[in-house]
């Protein structure tokens, strides 16, 4: 049996960082990674992961210690993964690169290829030479659509929850020439709290959230740009709008749009079981049976419903999927899995 | 002043049974209702309202009794509400009416005009002569549409609760004929738990609920035919999907369509402040300003907000209502208020 | 009838402080209050209420002006609100009451008369001359206790939500003289978040109190003076134990204690029926039911309820209240009631 | 290696037995559970148990048959659970005993020796020869306190769920003499909506949960004479308060009691520490911390904080744990570990 493999975690502390280190923690061909805490990072006196999150006391002890290069190299690691903020990442993964590391980000800093997309972002080495060529040589890692390229990866961008949720509800159909593209697509998105982060905000306070519900970023949120630019759409061809959920995790976008040709829910359930034949992340659901937040909480499955209607053109997809897993960090691993060679289900069960 | 107005509920031990009995009895036109308990209802030993909601201890008193009609008569009841399920409304309506009562039904009983909608409910007197007949003189009771009718009603049939907050989020739009119907309407609702009434069952228990997000009823759904009905559409123009928000109450409708022509923000608004205008219970919200769930609660507004994107024509929509104010009980106290030719605001502050 | 009452309030941006600011509009004996809002406040470029909570958009408008001494003299001010933080209660009110003004502040920094139990709020003026003579003065604004002093008040320390809940439900037996003082009273309570403010923090953000429940300050309160001092208990014995409910707004305590003599049900029910007799915010429940949280919701009810043990001695009580109205702003409207001489239930129905 | 035991679950589909046949497909020692279906029992035509929970698509194929001794024989099934209704277990248990068969019972049926106490469940076949005889021989199953008895049990009555919570805490100072008997001892409990199962009921509809709590069964639940027997408490020496918490699962207990004599934190927490020294489901947590609801759900640890009054001898005790797994299904598991003299954390982490 080979020696396991060292990887790095920063940032740790956040919702996303946090299941990622327990993923890694269990993985069974990894070492216990390495975690590395940036100086502004919240939790600054945290010496475990305990500290942070008491949940995982009794379990193998998870160190946090400060962030240094050094500490990386010496550690042997060869994959690091970067749960931080955008603008941390952007600064980040060119030195990662340039020391020899395969990077796996979490963040939106190099999901996107269009620079008008990338305007919502302001990064501030927009112009410099070395994210240009970064963000050309990054991989948008989405498994099931780009297994392929993901292997070869040296900087994989982890694709945001959302954007996951609705491009792996399209994709069967967009991939099978099956949409009219003269109706819009229309993306109702909602999302658990736990995808605003761990830092405290208005917009995060219980009392705000509970007893409530409410729609925001309308034609203007971050991961549009995902959708279209893997999708392959037009700005005005797909609407997407999210919603914030009272509830800590978990996505559900229900997603409408026109079939080019009349069809039988029997023809549109077998595209979308042929297109997935062989991932396993994703469980299409037979209908009339539709997917819920719950079934795929604290899961890495994406699941996906579908309804058409009588006229055989008009269709209802939903798609569930728990956004700190296959949203983040089980994503995250099933792409470190696909990189490395292994089953992309090793460490995900 | 004048003496004040009897009216009398019919199953005032469910949710929005319980609103009702609370906006009458605080009504300052009315004096308190009669509450009347069918045989077949849940807590039948119940004898004061307090014994089913200890909300209300210490308020007046507030007495079930069983129903009978010579109750309704020796109390010189005028008006009579039921809160009942549709098929006790289909049967208890047209008695009422030859009694010479005036009816305000909160059921699903007496909405629908056109019989092909109405095959969801399967009513049992579908064919009958006196429901034919009640059928056509029912006046659907959305004040903000059908003031003029609403005030000689006999029989009024109360609006869905999800019906509401579409229509008078479309409202505006279809009469103005803003609306382009080469393409379809999407209406993409959220409710809280209680507008699947106070029975027990496995889709309203705590565990299945909380932390989960679900669409059901998907091309399905009841309300449906009363948006089509009121609005003027084709079954094929607009796609209603109802979905089960893990709290007590409140809906969320986000509405999405293209204009037919290209249009400025401010003339959208326009057009909404110019509809309601007038209309104290509809609040249009200012751009960029959505409502939430939050803001209505426990009130009878309908909350409307409006994106449009920047090409002009297509347009998001959010509307809020209280599931049991706006979308019931609330409305029904506002529709009592139209057909006594009072200000629709009374008892509703 | 009389010219109006002008009120004032300080801190309508907070949870209480909004409430408080809804119930002053409504009161039928008062012209709208003057909303103030310091500098440091949050929501400084709020013009309006409705511009911090859309809720009551519609109603009455409800500007927020920066604070002056002058506004409130200019404007006849003669009753001041401060729903502030306690270190700014404790600078504002000798100057208000300098000014003439009659205070009522929702702060803890008025309520307790025993400087060792000042300790837990570090008052920078403690030692003050002004400071120490005021601290005599207030009045501890618990109406079922202190209705005669409250009547004569200028300074008045509205008591906290935990501390209402726990004094009411002893307060009947205290008098009495049936608590065994030999053995421990115990109060383990419990509140919703809306108790812990709007600044947003680690402990109010959703993702933290959601699916949780959490004893804090054990042995440490700040409510526990209150308690003390009021039903005039020595440190050692009586326990008070907060716990973090995930509820917007609520609290329930139950607590245990010893009764000195053997009692039947009925002598202690009696008990608490009589002392609360007259006193129309309190609703002593007939056993065996118990208040829950929902039944006061929204309500300026304290619900109390009991259950004694066969030996007639072990006794456990269950209070419930509102923490924003009964537990702050219902109260506070409570109390200005009481200093006008007017009925106690005014603009609180 | 030795052949993989064959276990049978009765009950699979409530919440406990789901999460029973959960672990027991994952143990690393067994085959996939035998799940028995009772015909009485709901949802009587599934077929498998993603039928009834669609969270476990995808994995392992979990059939659902119809009960039958004849079927546990032919499939050499050693161990059966009964996830069943107390008054099932009673029904089922002595035949299983008869037929060879060691049983886990995770109802109430068999957990109480004393008569008196057995009362609160009136079972039909108290006075049976065979069911005296059974009584006597059952072992409660509570690891940390029965570890040798349990490896000998034919008949495990597994605990209750608050019993657990309050024994666990409880178990140090008991062993150790140190509590003061002349005082109560004052278990306020609070649980998760699950633990009061899967059928609907008014007590468990949402909206009657949702943003309330309450207590319950004061002075009368059926988990009390556990508590009383498991310590060797009088029925007058403890009071236990369930109460109803909002969420759907997780248990907390908050524990009063007085020392014998007057005792530091740091002796208190050695005397924790010695005790559950070598119990790998119990954690104890380092003063001040206090142990959260969050902080086990989902794992099979108990739980454990304490914090000691500044006299040494009032003490409050915070116990937390996972009403389904340490309450229920993983200590289930944990007793066959120990039933088959393996390690019992197999299947467990």
């Amino acid at each position: 049996m080979p020696a396991p493999l060292q990887t790095a975690v920063v940032g740790a502390t956040g919702y996303a960082g946090f299941e990622l280190a327990r993923l890694l923690t269990r993985h069974p061909r990894l070492s216990a990674p390495l975690l590395l805490r940036r100086e502004s990072e919240d939790s600054s006196k945290a010496e475990t992961l305990a500290d942070v999150f008491p949940h995982v006391y009794g379990g193998p002890e998870s160190p946090l210690e400060p962030f240094s290069w050094s500490k990386l190299k010496n550690a042997g690691v060869s994959v690091l993964f970067l749960a931080t903020p955008h603008e941390v990442s952007r600064e980040m993964a060119p030195e990662a690169i340039e020391r020899g590391l395969r990077v796996i980000d979490l963040s939106g800093a190099w999901r996107l290829k269009v620079a008008a997309n990338r305007k919502v972002y302001s990064f501030a080495d927009e112009d410099s030479t070395v994210a240009t060529a970064l963000m050309q040589r990054a991989v948008y890692g989405l498994p099931e659509l780009r297994r392929a390229e993901i292997q070869h990866a040296d900087l994989l961008a982890n694709p945001g929850c959302y954007a996951t949720s609705v491009i792996l509800a399209l994709a069967p159909l967009v991939c099978g020439g099956m949409i009219d593209r003269n109706h819009d697509v229309i993306c109702d998105s909602k999302s658990g709290v736990s995808g605003a982060g761990k830092q405290p905000t208005a917009k995060t306070h219980f009392v705000e959230v509970a007893d409530n519900f409410s729609a925001y970023s309308v034609f203007g949120h971050r991961h549009t740009g995902e959708i279209l630019e893997q999708l392959g759409f037009a700005a005005g061809q797909l609407i997407f709008t999210p919603h914030l959920l009272p509830i800590p995790r978990g996505i559900l976008s229900t997603i409408y749009l026109r079939l080019a040709n009349e069809t039988t829910p029997q023809q549109v359930e077998e595209a979308f079981r042929s297109f997935y034949s062989g991932k396993p992340w994703v469980r299409v659901f037979a209908q009339p049976q539709l997917p819920q937040i719950q079934f795929s909480l604290r899961t890495n499955f994406c699941d996906i419903g579908l309804t058409l209607a009588p006229d055989g053109k008009r269709l209802v997809l939903v798609s569930c999927l728990d956004n700190l897993l296959k949203g983040a960090a089980g994503q995250a691993v099933q792409n470190l899995n696909l990189m490395l060679g292994w089953d992309e289900r090793e460490g995900l069960n």
